[in-house]
């Protein structure tokens, strides 16, 4: 299958950390009045963003969470607790300000870009929602591919398109969030593919089902997988056929944001699942992600360990929507800020170690 | 020994949880626009914060952190990595705003509280500073006790008097931070009494001392425990034979905090082993603490367990001076956001699970 050439070319455009960069900001840290190491993952956070941005001093100024919701078709085997309707319900709760998202937006600072990538229905006009439905709901992957490989394509340039248009408005750091009944149903069939694990070991309780209808829904992924036949090697192939439109947005944020430096908060498990297929797609992505927070859905730590990222927060969180990532987004600014603002031992007139002791 | 009669009639003031507040709390958690728990540690915290603070709606405005400095004789013994003029040079630094706590403050929006409990030298005059030194710096508490009963008394007492008049300003949470080259000496000390622990598994590397310093270190805490024999029953002659200034300030911020319903978030090991002499002389304390953070020494880990309190993050700090708690106090603004600031189900008009499900 052939990349699509807008894809192709952001994947492209991804580069290596600033190495240069990384070095004066590895000194400086090393100069401010604190024992060497004694922020731990502060420190490697803020020398971390100092590579991505290219620059020694990280600013986390211009803050950006973008959430993207879509439905699944996969629902009509029985796989959620809640109707398909509460997708919409919730986006209409992140346009007023009333979702857990929000609340934690206003706290960082961080403007909330909500994405319409293609709910079922039910969703009332609004200004400030950025409308760009692939389809109105996936299939129903269990019965054969969610979405064509021409949907799969642009629901990753979809994200490509949002980042860009944040870019221009001045985007330091971006958090990944989603919503989408349904999701984490799409979100372990990814990881059983890409990760080449059995269904079991990455399936979990989603928002909240009980032993039974977790049974269940392991039989409807392993369906689903049964009758599409997804080859791992074939990320974009993976997206289509057990993957969600909300989930290719995101791998295309992803994408967009590595190619414009732009440091990415991935959030829980469905971000993690975007972040699987994106890092597909082009390995070098990677760096340029920082994993918020590690989610209580046995896949999400599963996909950490697949992408070598440790996550910053392990609150026992599973609502998703961005909130893990916001937080991380908070621990980002306070490594910047710590790099920026502290001062040295001469500056401040401290005293250093004395050398002659070990 | 007698408990002095302010210090006793503090730690008898402190009540228990407000159980009418936290059911409440907790009741209006489950109709919030998520699936129930699915903010996890966070929906927890701010239950707790109900309790403590003794409404259903915990506010989270007023914050200060409160560094306490103080010099230990037992530096002597070469105990440590750094010159004990660090410790006035670094409370400088806290003064004029940049050490790593008052970035973190700055970004929380929190006040830095500095208070000069027992500096040995060299500090200069500063309108900011608080001075309650209780002699500058302790004895070498390797050849006999670090202070008198009567200078553990006054240090637990300045403790007291430092958060009474933050509450006249306004307090909603309070954060524990220190400075005291030597100190985590201390820590170890306080910790393998009150905690019935060999030295051994609760010293660390402080600053970041090699391995033949850490057991030089080691020998100089036994040496100190066998000259000394301090009664793990007796905190207050625990803190006067191998404690500190700082510590017993802190321990005497966390006893009154408690007092007045306000929430503590406790930094790491050396405010742990503050708080290990607290809640030894007012048990119900324990409810009113929230640790910010576990640091990586190992000491702090065996402290936490001790006291029953899980950490809000694992980031690898080791520096102190309020820092782990100061992004605590974040965590804990969140949690009380989220529940004041969320829309319930019914608000938003999200349909709420399918009960006919299991």
């Amino acid at each position: 299958m052939k990349m699509s050439e807008r894809i192709a070319g952001i994947a492209g455009m991804i580069g290596s950390l600033d190495e240069a960069a990384m070095a004066a900001a590895r000194a400086r840290q090393d100069r401010l009045t604190k024992p060497q190491g004694s922020l731990g993952r502060l420190e490697e956070l803020s020398i971390r963003l100092a590579g991505i941005q290219g620059r020694y001093l990280p600013q986390i100024k211009h803050k950006a969470i973008i959430t993207m919701a879509g439905d699944h078709g996969v629902v009509n085997q029985g796989v959620t607790l809640y109707p398909q309707e509460v997708t919409a319900q919730m986006v209409q709760n992140f346009l007023h300000g009333g979702a857990g998202i929000n609340v934690i937006a206003r706290q960082v600072g961080a403007r909330v870009i909500v994405v319409d990538m293609g709910v079922a229905c039910g969703l009332e006009a609004d200004a400030h929602i950025i409308s760009r439905q692939v389809a109105p709901g996936t299939q129903d992957m269990s019965l054969g591919p969610a979405m064509t490989l021409e949907q799969a394509a642009a629901s990753v340039e979809t994200g490509i398109d949002i980042v860009a248009t944040e870019v221009a408005r001045g985007l330091d750091i971006v958090a990944t969030g989603e919503m989408g009944i349904g999701n984490t149903t799409a979100a372990s069939a990814i990881c059983a593919v890409i990760g080449n694990s059995a269904v079991d070991g990455v399936t979990g309780r989603g928002t909240g089902i009980g032993d039974k209808q977790l049974e269940h829904k392991k039989e409807v992924i392993n369906k689903a997988l049964a009758v599409n036949r997804p080859d791992p090697g074939e990320p974009l192939e993976v997206l289509a056929k057990v993957g969600g439109f909300e989930i290719g947005g995101l791998a295309g944020v992803m994408l967009a944001a590595g190619a414009y430096r732009v440091p990415v908060v991935v959030d829980g498990f469905i971000s993690g699942a975007a972040a699987l297929i994106a890092t597909s797609l082009a390995p070098k992505l990677k760096d340029f992600l920082i994993a918020g927070h590690v989610s209580v859905e046995p896949g999400h730590r599963f996909t950490l360990d697949y992408l070598g990222l440790e996550p910053l927060l392990d609150l026992g969180m599973r609502l998703g929507e961005g909130t893990g990532a916001a937080l991380g987004i908070i621990l980002a600014e306070t490594s910047a800020r710590i790099l920026s603002e502290m001062s040295t031992f001469t500056e401040a007139g401290v005293s250093e170690k004395d050398k002659t002791v070990s």
